[in-house]
């Protein structure tokens, strides 16, 4: 008799494949579940697997669309960044992947849902924090060493090794997030989110652009090495980051700043579907109403260059930049910024003294 | 009659000798200071253009030690980047060349300090608030436009034409701070702050490291267009970051980050002589008191590659990274901490309902 | 021949009446404007006096209940206190008053405003900047010390001399704001805001609530005594910090916190008319959608006392707490909890040892 | 055979009487403790009924010096409170408690460690997490629930019942701590920290000061009521808030707050010994240097009203708040701080238009 149905987050590798023959054996109705990311895969290959397994149904399901809209484009607005360098590809996968996992087992009837995360990591956490928050009687039966494959860099080239001429973009964005990118030279254009973001993850890969060697805080507590790399992801932060500082109240930014740090921290660590997060996303879009325009960058040899940038809502402002030539600035208006700035910088050596001189 | 004695920051350009010129007529008593931070000058003809246009005395003034150890080592514990792009260079010049002039204003018995920054930027904040900080009771007569030379990368080569070779460096720290730098091929060695400074911007400059072309926000308001190079600085704050992540407990960084940002806004706003910067600034060298150990990096066309690092101080434990393995990490924890964290998400599940699926 | 027309934030007092006669004899039209924001005045007499002493147009505005709903409630949602103690009242009514008298200048064709706020206070910066953000090109031609009334209470009782018997109210909040207050014993009840407001002030002040004497540190850099009373606004306060804790995740709450305290800041500074502000109210207005339910409690001899609470959307589950009674929770959980927050802290004494036994 | 030697944490009371026979009944030899932090207790009663019971060795360690000097004094100087509210009394005692025990355990070369407190509650996470930091080998075989007493207060009187005359004392600091407290009008005079902390307990007691009736969020995130009473510290928190903003720089200030706050929650939580932590208690250590000097206050009906304050190390300047009646202050320079102030705000009109009147 079944004790009941699991959807197993099947990979289609060696790991998943035990998790599915061990979950038949306890007695389980195994629905295997393969996500689409945009992994390079056999997706075929792997279903008829599953189904020689034993799995009851095999739903292979395209998130490619949704991964980079609803998940990729937030973090962006948010120039997310674990530790300062990080860029979080995983980390954002993750709850992706866990909430389609739950619309199966809720819509197929299943009590239980089973992934090949490691005890160990990160990953493990992301996910079983998702499927709790989504689907809270739900349990979790079994997981097992995923063993990750090596950590090589697989979409980008060696940047010792990429073409000797840079790739020159346009990237325009609305509300923070690309809706199109033009290769300068060739003419090429990409209008939708997941086009947009293949495109650059492809000249990003061309160019080595993104890779890093890190060691990086887990949330269990110990530090762990990483290797990843982000093509797509890094030209699109250094694009953000500048259409951002030139469109945003510069008060508005920091106040922002700090809520994409705590973005990255809750990403990082499991709690995408948190009120936190959900508090943090919608405060984080609200900022980015006005962030509009286009930039223009170089890639090369591993490095994304800004070249220069345009944008309706520019609060870049030349004439006022060059205000004092035109004579409606009065310099006395300067002079009392500053020395009100340093009544308190007066009153400090006064009373206490600075002892910079006796140093 | 005198009006007194003004000590003047002087460039040896046209600007800083029309206000010596000026300071003359006024009845002033010029003092002419030049500071050498290591900027490209021929100090022997600026002080015969001083002596020759007035100036009572000229000081020459050697600062590169103090500038690299008291200053940029201090920026560089902190990581400070303003508005997460700009390394600060030119910021963190002004007070140091501040606080000699009030020096030699104190020594000399003048009553005023003069300068040739502009009326309409953050570099006369920076001073003048310095000055202020320093020497209460100072006054600072004229200032004027010091028109700024074109902001041509000076340092850097342009990555496309730098070595197709990278050049491998090893660089140890101890407290935060660069102890040694050695050229892993070459064998050549610098160990004293102002020489690993040098080598390091040497380096960059070859590799084309460092150069950014970003809109800031200025410190009155309106946001100015910045062309900056910083070759040494880029190296240093890869390899710090890198060493810092590495031996610093995950918490501890986390608020020191936070302090660090804050430190980047008061450098770049003029208050490096503020209780509140003194204040941050003895946070952040606590908080480097075990940064300690050597990275090792590639230089190549305009990057920075991390290969490694390796500390007595570090708290990455390959053993425990890999403890399932040997059998002493009982699992239940893992599963106890992500039912421990859910309880609050399955709270506000049960209570509000997430509508993520009705979206 | 007119040099144009100001509106003058008149008072009716001795200053602002001089200023309306010195704008007169500059050869400006004067508009007088009365703001009513709940103070003790009579009105009628001031708009004669201003008539009798020149001004072309008067108008006295009621903004009484625009004042609490779009400034003070805001203000409460965000438990808004200024470095730790001060409750903001008079730092709140400024882009009221200013607002409006920016409208009837626009309205009027008036170029300039006048004020008689202080030039070392606070107030001139709150009104100024408020006209600034709100009408750019508008001038502000004069302003003059408008010396302050002796700061006595004038809405409190001494706690001392207040009744032996305590109030006790019922005060229910819908997002965050209060929509009914009932005296328990009494039956009475108010629900428009000005109503509640009003009320609260009334048995806040019967009972000497909300009285501070503090040192402050002004937006100008020196610190100055000020000595303030908030009846109503404290028990508002009380009310809103338990009903809020009762109804809002621990996570969210910690960032609205932080947002909270930047709100204090720039209201105290005169910035409630900034992109900023204007975010951080988005945001904290955000948070309160949950935060609905009725708080009991008890006023006496200066005090506030929380009596109890209850709310459709609390957090605060019975059971929950309780659970263990229960036999459905599994005391492994919170081990395993424990035991992985202690990893880091293991590893820090191992590596790095603490020294808490040798001090 | 002995299966080791357990270091309990002894009550007296029903719950560690009855840990104590187990432990004794599963093989292990009991050392009972009991530390006296100032609750009422009959030591040597617990003494005696501990050696009935079996205890090899008990310890009766007096903690109350070392409490009131390691654990009260830096919360204090943090003005530390959780989430607004609570003053963290039982949240310090914990990791002053177990640290004496783990001395002991590792002095008496015991291996396991136990306590009374409850696995679903706050307390058995501070208590762990100190033995596993200080003393990362340890265990704790078993740990049950310690039922709590009633939460009905014990040291403050309703402040119905309370005097009608108040009580005033002057409180004197240095570097943030309390060094003598003194009654007006009796001349009662108090000098150690532990005469200090107890007097202002009996003070804050008899006129029912600090008793509040919360909801809190606990670390394992379920919101539950509190009831606690903290006479002493709440009188201390407003003398200490009140000398701190009188000799503290604003802006240090505000850095220090964000610490405070950061400290408090790591107190509730159990992590005082974390890396963290002890940074941030050096931080804050560090900013009370110059809090210094003498606070007057009135303690009345449950209330602490602040009469007036005077320091050597103030910062408030009576003659530069009143500067410009002396002439030597230039009005030109507040108008100039805020027009550059404006200068952002009139920007974000000009390109984006407030839209504050079309609402």
């Amino acid at each position: 008799m079944s004790k009941g149905s699991v959807v197993l987050a099947y990979s289609g590798g060696l790991d998943t494949s035990c998790i599915l023959l061990w979950l038949k054996e306890q007695g389980y109705e195994v629905i295997a579940y393969l996500a689409n990311i945009g992994q390079d895969e056999d997706f075929d290959a792997a279903r008829k697997k599953a189904e020689k397994l034993g799995a009851e149904k095999v739903f292979i399901e395209d998130l490619r669309s949704e991964f980079v809209q609803e998940f990729i484009w937030p973090a962006l607005q948010a120039n997310a960044v674990y530790e300062d360098r990080y860029l979080l590809g995983t980390s954002i996968a993750r709850p992706c992947i866990a909430r389609r996992q739950v619309q199966i087992a809720r819509r197929e009837g299943a009590q239980y849902v089973s992934h090949g995360a490691t005890g160990k990591g990160n990953d493990q956490i992301r996910f079983e924090l998702t499927c709790y928050a989504l689907y809270p009687q739900v349990q979790a039966p079994w997981s097992m060493d995923n063993h990750a494959p090596p950590d090589l860099y697989q979409m980008t080239k060696n940047p010792e090794d990429s073409p000797n001429e840079p790739d020159v973009l346009e990237i325009h964005f609305a509300k923070g997030v690309p809706v199109k990118v033009r290769h300068v030279k060739e003419g090429t254009c990409k209008e939708t989110p997941l086009e947009i973001f293949c495109y650059l993850n492809e000249i990003g890969g061309k160019h080595g652009v993104g890779r890093i060697d890190i060691v990086e805080n887990r949330f269990i507590g110990m530090k762990s090495r990483g290797i990843y790399e982000t093509p797509g992801g890094t030209i699109l932060l250094h694009a953000h980051l500048d259409i951002e500082t030139f469109t945003m109240d510069r008060e508005v930014r920091k106040i922002k700043q700090s809520l994409g740090i705590k973005f990255s921290e809750l990403i990082y660590n499991g709690f995408w579907y948190s009120p936190e997060c959900e508090f943090v996303r919608h405060c984080i879009d609200k900022s980015q109403e006005s962030v509009e325009g286009c930039v223009q960058l170089s890639v090369f040899k591993g490095q994304v260059y800004i070249l220069g940038r345009e944008s309706p809502k520019s609060l870049y402002n030349e004439e006022l930049v060059s205000m004092d030539v035109q004579g409606d600035y009065d310099p006395c208006d300067a002079s009392g910024f500053i020395r009100i700035n340093a009544v308190r910088l007066r009153e400090h050596n006064r009373l206490q003294g600075y002892e910079y001189f006796k140093k």
